[in-house]
């Protein structure tokens, strides 16, 4: 830990700062980063390292690492191939503590360029140095001047300081990034590229700059996530400190994935899991950088939305038309106005105008400039009003745009709400900006953005989830790669979770005994750990009211057996469930997010129907309703048609102790699969009715 | 007809323009249009009326329009209220040709201005006038500098004369969408907006400027749609024309319907509805007006796909990735180059580099400026590239901008196949446009982009249908808004619709011979018009298998009938249908687009489920598959689980059926609702189980 936080600080915060294969010429990967240190006021030592000549860009320069008066802190590996390897060593030879390796031609090249990799990286490791990269386009901290950097993009826009950091697995994304929160008028100070992660990961870094107390906004680019539980160690912070964490995990799609593979090399995330893992964590998830930049000029220009509710102001009904219709599709609500409300705007605005939300000024604007300061602060004092927008899609000669810059701003400060405008003019763009407004393009966009803040703060405002321990519950032993039937219920009861009642029979004879004692209907099927997938070989016989019909399927299931070749260690006899509708539970465990659950839709269509929500550990019932809600089965679990509402909090609490039973099953577990759920009417409870358990591949046989 | 060619003449070509309320100010509504005509060399003449001035912006200025020294072609009228409606009638009576009424405060305020609104037009239109407006922000023609119009906008972008058309019922975004399309470098010929639509409509104009030959584009913005045939009129034109039609329809959610419904006071238009009608006529539908900006520019710089194969090519590896993202969800494939394609490129390409599709040329372009004009020609050969996607996330010092917009230009002559770029740099955007390449600002954008002209070339490319006349048939007359299901079923089977085979049974011992002549399981259902929901009322029994259910199930709902005091027809026996999947059909006879048919996954959760494609007629069988195969029950119906395949051909064929029943049905039509239909496996045919027909309102009683 200690040398961690050495190794961190020398990245973030370098006292002297080696370049090897420092260049004279600002615009060479050797050059650059001195310029721009020297550019930037970077105040430590900068060590370029160049045998050819006796300075470099006005610094002295040495012929060798081993000529430095001193151990630098940090050393900027801008050699390529062979040499690089060479210089990481020499480097943790010598005690420095971190190094960044721009050389490319490492892991995402094949198992040769991975196997230098490794080797470097165990070298420096057990020296105790950092390493960045390779194939990093470095780190860069404007609130130091440390511009371990080579990118173009410092050259492009602006640099300033501010309290944002962009971090990336990619260099052209930090870069992107980078830009177009500069576009929007954004300071940045951290912008790191770690490139193949050989050691350092953005979810430490991400860790690692919420220790600056001036981070406001946190901006991560993703293609492959392998320590999450850095990451939720990172999001944890960020939430306590109500720095929103924004992300772009890239691959989403399978072609996205697999354009993913061959561009780091790195495995694939199951996106579905990804998600939840961010959901579960608060991490807030972008599409793409450009969503990203916008996420985080709204979240840094306010307050996030204390509810869903939207009231739009523009001096064009077509855009309240537009912002309505975007506004439904983000689910934010546009809420009506209070007859107070509405009465007073009536006073203030022509005839033709409209008092209601949203609210239409009309082109009266045009002759008076001062609408939007006499309408705003109407409006502020509605309670239904979580979040404005206000949407000027014509503005120019004869518009006093930066009157309405200020009066917006006025009421920014007053309403302490977010304020959001729609502009796409420049010129109107840039005036809003420049009273520290948030400018989107268009409605969909901002009514996007204002919902998706809407989420972080509704998840920041939940009572974290902890689970009590349990104690371990590995699965039985066995050959097989499943468990029977009977196993696999008799493991889920054992774990607390409701399965139909039923006898594992030995014969004819005892099914019908069983049947007789169930007193009703019942179902017939073969148990057997080799035939996982039972109604696919009819081995199961539904709504047995006779002795005849039991006898004959059992006899029917015995011939199939036969033919199969497989033994059965049963017949589970199991009276007929009534139910309102069939739902499926599941659980897969992931190599990096571990056991994730699924709940949802069952029945014979599940995987082509995929009405499925996914949660992460822990999680409460609360959050399992939420996510029932919004499925497609949702508004059948809340009764429609006359039914009766079903009882999904018994789903929901059936959902926390599978996810509580998969952890304690430990690496014992694959999967499991609960299908179908039979959910009865509210309060009468649910019953697992089938079920698959999955022994993971490396688990002790029987 | 004569009249009204005339008066679209008057509005698009005038001869010569008084404007009433004529303004010395440019500034003012009477004085934007002259001097905007002076600006850009309208060659007509030019009376303004102004009782105070000899001349007005250097125009001999008159006091009244009787004295005038002709008939004026084209009236602009820029006085508010009254002295609008007084003006008008003044042209009407002096012959004007047509009118543009800028004056709002008509129909958009209630009955009484509505009542105003229609009087003015039915004068205007008794003496062959036509009128523009009320409340319209006016006429642009920059192809002869009609300019009869105020907006601002030609003060904010310079105007440019080009092959587009902006029709818009919002001033508003008529100039808008013209700012977004120049801000693009695009030209625009025409602007119009009409405002509350009394007499001239969008739909009109836009046939009318079809006949313009310079025309590739027309855009529409539609809060209200009423006259549906002209704008299919229109449609069907821009197909011939290879023009694409591409129109914002706002209001498309419930918030927005509300929002244009107290923006314009006009009816709401059922969304599915709508977008049934623009699929059906090969109308692209836009969002907002800046993803019709986009789909124009990209439209207007190439070919449409001839198929849905996007090759990407990017500086950037995470580009690729979030390229692959974007297309995949766009509903574009990413496919693989062939193997010579990437043994080409392998020989182009740093080692590094990727070069299956999407195409990773890597950092190396900063060091060979040459490789995009490398690369793409070899990509161009391969047969898997019907559209390409240049994108170039970061550029700048030491990337030659401007020599890959000229190799991009080339290979985008030779390819003779759509090419977008995406680039959110200014400089990098400003540099493919001006070499004629449309740019767009991410993945997102261009892949949704291009999709979107995918789908239009499909459409267009498939041979229009025509159903053949059939002979009226008219619902038989009665006083129940319903028909009974007996007389439901009869009539749908007496248009060619397979309906169950059942009897109408008088009493018990009638349907005990039913259910013995079906030899099966059957159904009974009381059968009365005054109770169409009959399974809520528990009259619906199935799988009667002996005479004494049968005689119970009769018993039963005898007494409930009488219970809700209605008499029956009889009963419905019919045998147990099997089947695969049930289905159901129907059709909603909408007040503008006529009888939509909805055809989709049936049962009881039918609302709850939503999953329902909607179309408008005329249709085919291969349209109702591609759009079945859109719906969640689209899998299912193919086969899954070792399932075979439904016979959704059939199913195809009885949605045609039922589309031309409901056209011969006519006026006499409101609704039908045919649920379930049983699907059974390929070639084994449909059956509709139960339908209810609805007759319209105001048809005949019996």
């Amino acid at each position: 830990m200690a040398a961690t936080q050495r190794g961190l600080g020398s990245l973030l915060a370098p006292a002297s700062v080696a370049i090897v294969g420092a260049s004279d010429n600002p615009d060479k990967i050797g050059g650059r980063p001195i310029y721009y240190m020297k550019r930037h006021g970077y105040g430590g030592r900068i060590y370029p390292i160049n045998a050819q000549r006796a300075t470099v860009q006005g610094e002295t320069a040495w012929a060798r690492l081993s000529d430095l008066p001193d151990v630098p802190d940090l050393a900027i590996v801008a050699v390529p191939g062979e040499q690089a390897v060479q210089a990481v060593d020499q480097c943790a030879a010598m005690g420095v503590g971190a190094a960044i390796v721009i050389a490319a031609g490492f892991s995402e090249t094949g198992e040769a360029g991975r196997a230098l990799q490794d080797g470097m990286t165990q070298r420096a490791r057990a020296a105790g140095m950092r390493v960045v990269g390779p194939n990093s386009q470095g780190m860069a901290n404007f609130g130091n001047g440390a511009i371990a950097c080579f990118s173009t993009m410092f050259l492009e826009v602006e640099p300033e300081d501010g309290p944002v950091a962009v971090l990336s697995q990619s260099g052209g994304m930090s870069a992107m990034m980078y830009g177009l929160l500069r576009q929007r008028g954004i300071g940045v100070r951290h912008m790191h590229a770690t490139g193949n992660e050989a050691d350092v990961t953005v979810a430490e870094l991400a860790d690692a700059v919420l220790d600056d107390p001036d981070m406001r906004a946190v901006l991560l680019y993703l293609e492959s996530l392998r320590d999450a539980g850095q990451l939720a160690a990172a999001a944890s912070k960020a939430r306590e400190r109500g720095v929103p964490l924004i992300a772009v995990k890239a691959g989403r799609t399978p072609a996205g994935s697999l354009a993913a593979a061959s561009h780091t090399g790195a495995l694939a995330n199951e996106d579905r899991a990804v998600q939840a893992f961010f959901d579960r964590h608060a991490i807030l998830r972008a599409r793409d950088p450009q969503e990203l930049a916008r996420y985080a000029e709204l979240a840094m220009r306010g307050a996030l939305p204390a509810g869903r509710r939207v009231v739009v102001v523009s001096n064009s009904g077509a855009s309240c038309v537009l912002a309505a219709d975007a506004a439904h599709q983000a689910g934010l609500e546009v809420a009506s106005l209070a007859a107070s409300t509405q009465q007073a705007l009536a006073q203030r605005l022509p005839g033709f105008a409209t008092t209601d939300n949203p609210v239409d000024i009309t082109a009266a604007l045009l002759s008076n400039n001062g609408l939007f300061g006499d309408v705003l602060p109407i409006i502020g004092r509605d309670p239904a009003a979580d979040m404005f927008v206000v949407d000027i899609p014509v503005a120019g000669r004869g518009y006093d745009v930066a009157a309405f810059a200020r009066d917006t701003a006025a009421f920014s400060r007053e309403a302490a709400r977010p304020v959001a405008v729609v502009a796409w003019q420049e010129p109107v763009a840039r005036a809003f900006r420049e009273q520290g407004i948030a400018v989107l393009d268009d409605e969909q966009q901002a009514m996007g953005a204002l919902a998706a803040l809407a989420d972080l703060r509704q998840r920041w405002s939940r009572t974290p989830v902890n689970w009590p321990a349990r104690p371990d519950a590995p699965l039985p032993a066995g050959s097989d790669p499943f468990l029977s039937e009977a196993e696999s219920l008799a493991w889920l009861g054992s774990q607390g979770l409701p399965v139909m009642p039923h006898t594992l029979c030995s014969d004819a004879d005892a099914a019908v005994q069983a049947w007789r004692a169930a007193g009703t209907a019942v179902a017939v099927k073969a148990c057997a750990a080799q035939l996982p997938h039972k109604s696919e070989h009819g081995l199961v016989a539904l709504g047995l009211d006779s002795e005849t019909r039991v006898r004959e399927a059992v006899a029917a299931q015995s011939a199939t057996l036969k033919r199969l070749g497989v033994r059965a260690e049963g017949w589970i006899v199991a009276p007929m469930q009534p139910a309102l509708h069939e739902c499926a539970l599941g659980v897969n465990v992931d190599p990096v997010f571990g056991p994730v659950v699924l709940v949802g839709a069952g029945g014979k269509y599940v995987e082509a129907m995929g009405d499925v929500a996914v949660l992460v550990p822990p999680f409460d019932e609360d959050e399992v309703l939420r996510r029932l809600r919004s499925l497609r089965i949702g508004a059948l679990l809340q009764g429609v048609r006359g039914e009766p509402p079903a009882d999904a909090r018994a789903l929901a609490a059936m959902a926390v102790t599978l996810g509580q039973a998969a952890l304690a099953a430990g690496t014992t577990l694959r999967s499991i699969d609960i299908n179908p759920v039979r959910v009865r009417a509210d309060g009468l409870g649910v019953v697992a009715v089938d079920a698959l358990v999955e022994r993971a591949a490396g688990s002790p046989a029987g």
